[in-house]
């Protein structure tokens, strides 16, 4: 939940007359998402979105992110579609801070996954990956296995969440970073599919947000973070009737080669260590009283186990 | 900001069949209000706002409260109107807690005070009092001046925000309580009209909302609670032309009377040192890692020392 900007009326009445999008009727703060301020924005043309980008966002990144939405949707893939001002910018100045007016989509994100989410999750995953093929420019994942090292020396303090976690993660890393396999097919991938990025409507999905993680990298490594954000249960345990189903809505659209199949433990344990040291660094820097409730990074610690177990795909029920 | 309870889909649909509002189309958590859950809810008739109440509301009070802004509605001000269920009900039961629906304002709360802002405001808070009139019930504060000794109490460790603090609170306190004006009218007031909780759209006010403090007090009160509000700057200067400009639009629709006036110091004292107090309680309670970042409450020990220098109602402008 999160709104670090605020925006006065005369601040957004000057943006607003950059664009055709009609006159202010109510804008409210999103208490969702994490990285940037989130208003629901209604005009009398309609619901809209307005996104202010916080220093966490690269605004080197933003035309990259705003071009790939910009494509997807132009692919018939519902998600946010940047909104043109008159002079065709879609990025302008508000408060201080770069910002961006998307459309609405409608839909509710699932607080509590169900199986029956699995499988057109993975038919969105699918059809996403074959949605970004003509989108020629490319993004480095910034999160990537050659961050991981210099994130976990910035987590000096790790054994104080957990005796020896510091070192035990230094072994797994190692380990998970000379595995990593190279040569599987790659492409624009949303790095960040959690269930609050997906939106549902009569048990269909009505749409995919938030693609400012978004990069290019291995299309299997964006099934591996669904994997680890939607077949976990409470308790940790992994649901494997969850990961067949989204393996099989995937597979229905994008075929997967036996190297991506072998591919699926090394990248779930990647997967897992990428959130699980994000989290590490905010849990352990996070001032008191920010805005922002650190996520417990242990939660990722406990998946990452269950990958390392992992013999081969037919742990995922492939 | 807050969303303490997540509601599933399911509860969510099962909660809406009670209603004749048609069916989700999105529901997004509010980033706005520290004492409820408020969700953005648009359905196929329509926006509206759904309110599940969390520990601090008192769920015996609840019928009152939606029973006071029914009356407002009704009587032509511009507040949430609670939305009956097809049996009648205003309130039903949704994950664990109490829930109602009402209907969605436009506008756009001032982030930044402006003198324009105030005439309009109390002529706002004048058309609230007059429109309460006529609704029988009522309710007492349950933060007013009897409430303050208590609460101070509880606040053992206020030294530890400023060195002498407690004392020098309690000393106040007994002033203000011994000087509290017996007599004045009363009627059904706001109890915390603060920016956030008002709606402008075009220079008009378009809706007044969060009427969860709302009790029966003295009028003026009410006043002095937005004097507090609204008229101090960031530096904690007091801006008269702000308070003249509020109490102008206040008086075109109800008088006030010489007694009020007077009493305007010692109620604008007594408003400053409730606020004080209640976020001196949440600054000294409050968990570290709590969704809700407590505010300083020292802001209101400034305001409080200007209304205890202030000799008579001169000192806001009248």
């Amino acid at each position: 939940m999160a709104v670090y900007t605020e925006v006065t009326d005369e601040a957004l009445a000057a943006f607003l007359a950059l664009y055709d999008i009609g006159a202010v009727v109510a804008y409210r703060g999103i208490a969702e998402g994490v990285e940037n301020s989130n208003y629901a924005l209604k005009t009398t043309q309609g619901d809209f979105i307005l996104t202010l980008y916080e220093k966490r966002v690269n605004t080197a990144d933003l035309p990259w992110f705003l071009g790939l939405m910009e494509h997807l949707a132009a692919q018939g893939l519902s998600c946010p579609l940047p909104v043109r001002a008159r002079d065709g910018r879609n990025l302008n100045p508000l408060a201080g801070k770069v910002a961006a007016i998307t459309t609405f989509l409608p839909g509710v994100w699932p607080r509590r996954v169900l199986t029956e989410h699995c499988e057109p999750l993975g038919e969105a995953l699918a059809k996403l990956h074959l949605a970004g093929e003509g989108f020629a420019l490319a993004r480095r994942n910034g999160l990537g296995p050659d961050a991981w090292a210099p994130l976990l020396e910035k987590c000096e303090d790790a054994d104080a969440v957990q005796p020896g976690l510091g070192g035990e993660l230094a072994g797994w890393l190692k380990d998970i970073v000379a595995d990593w396999p190279q040569g599987l097919p790659v492409g624009h991938i949303h790095a960040d599919l959690f269930p609050d990025n997906v939106f549902f409507l009569d048990g269909k999905i009505s749409g995919l947000i938030d693609f400012y993680f978004a990069c290019t990298d291995i299309y299997a490594y964006d099934i591996a973070v669904c994997l680890n954000a939607w077949c976990f249960e409470r308790d940790f345990s992994f649901n494997i009737t969850k990961s067949r189903a989204l393996l099989r809505g995937y597979m229905a659209h994008r075929a997967l080669s036996d190297a991506e199949a072998d591919a699926l433990p090394v990248l779930a344990q990647g997967a897992a260590m990428r959130f699980l040291l994000t989290r590490l660094y905010d849990w352990l820097n996070t001032p008191p009283g920010a805005l922002v409730t650190p996520k417990d990074p242990m939660d990722y610690y406990r998946r990452l186990r269950f990958h390392l177990a992992a013999k081969d795909a037919s742990a995922y029920g492939l």
